[in-house]
């Protein structure tokens, strides 16, 4: 028998009219649909699609347990490879969600290890929350030839401070209990009036803040990111525009 | 009368099912549909939507031209601004085309800068080359706290090789002219084997070729992409497999 294909489908950071209309299209074609999904706890990536899913659609929730242990969730993704292997080995295609893209951060590439040697995976690129928060905040990531950096907010502080020492634009994701170090650190660099702090892009309760605004002892969820731009860009020279200008412009945008 | 609203609408690298549901919408919707072209030429832009446009929807070229010169651009899109607004200032909506996402790398920043002041603009975030590359590639970006960052391949060689030394994972995009250097570059530090080439994702003629198969003399596309991993990243872990084995199968994958 013929083994049944994976499709790692990214579903974008939070508003279903994010999904792709190739993410829609594989989504309604498969059998079966799998998902991470916090221990005992609603699967985000699941919501995003619920309006679309079909009761007769096999749904396979993936048990993650939220610890902050970098193998917790490798050892999850193994445990849940019997449950999709027997689909996938009955001939049945397995479309597997994946909040925002399943290549940038996502826990996906864990499955694709597992998976792709032993079974077709296809990868469906997300709308990232990288853009999407950019796209919420009313900032350009980047242009020209600005670099852009992506900084997970767990590095060494020391480490954080000479990646943003060489870029021109960064992204600081996975704030979460690393909030403190990150707001003290470009406090010190003196670029807190370049940086802004976005939460829940593109879902309820979405938040656009200067950095300035958000208190250094506040709880910040994991996925909330800063958005930082050392100088002022290429694109803000055409109209002579500051950048601090933009940015208030951008706030009450 | 109230003024028409501007929507900058990411339409993706190219396959026109990498849309998002929300942009097909206000596509629809839209009275005027405008985008950038080539001088002479056709848009790309246009082009991925072909399928979706009516006849009846009034249609905006703005001509840029294709010269290595940052003020043409923009100069370009100072031109196009009074058509855009007699259509705004009689109450209609204007989509514009954004190859990819209209804030990452998008010339769209641009029109944001000269439009945002006096009318309202949304941006909808499209799926960027950049996780295109990463899904045809069949090769994560990054993972776990991973430092990616993007470089644009007309920086300095010295730049460049900063900005390398701190990155786990990067992209190198509008490759071009600037492809020897940047191969040589590559080459000199010893990163050849981590390096792949991706030209034209999810296109026709769509490229994925380990770098080292490239040769330095070669002619590629402004939009070409070198993804390159310096070390073999956390998610390969979970299976033992090493790097250039994953990279092996990713070509045949």
């Amino acid at each position: 028998m013929k083994k049944g294909k994976v499709y790692g489908v990214g579903v974008g950071p939070g508003d279903p009219e994010l999904l792709t209309l190739k993410a829609l299209r594989l989504l309604r074609a498969a059998p079966v649909v799998a998902y991470p999904a916090p221990e005992g706890g609603e699967s985000l990536a699941r919501r995003i699609v619920a309006g679309f899913l079909d009761p007769a659609q096999k749904e396979i929730a993936i048990e993650v347990p939220m610890v902050p242990d970098r193998d917790a969730p490798r050892a999850a993704y193994r445990r849940a490879l019997p449950a999709l292997a027997a689909e996938l080995d009955a001939g049945r295609d397995v479309v597997i969600l994946c909040l925002g893209d399943p290549f940038l951060y996502g826990s996906f590439m864990y499955l694709f290890a597992l998976l792709a040697e032993d079974y077709r995976v296809e990868i469906v690129p997300g709308i990232s929350s990288l853009t999407a928060c950019a796209a919420v905040s009313r900032m350009p990531l980047a242009g020209s030839n600005d670099v852009l950096s992506i900084l997970p907010a767990p590095m060494a502080e020391a480490e954080l401070e000479a990646c943003i020492a060489v870029c021109d634009a960064a992204a600081i994701i996975k704030l979460g209990r690393h909030f403190a170090k990150v707001r003290g650190l470009l406090d010190r660099l003196g670029l807190i009036s370049r940086a802004r702090y976005v939460a829940r892009a593109t879902l309820p309760g979405e938040q656009v803040l200067p950095l300035s605004e958000i208190d250094a002892n506040a709880e910040v969820p994991y996925f909330a990111m800063i958005l930082l731009h050392k100088r002022g860009a290429a694109w803000m020279d055409i109209r002579g525009a500051s950048f601090e200008t933009a940015l208030k412009g951008a706030s009450s945008g």
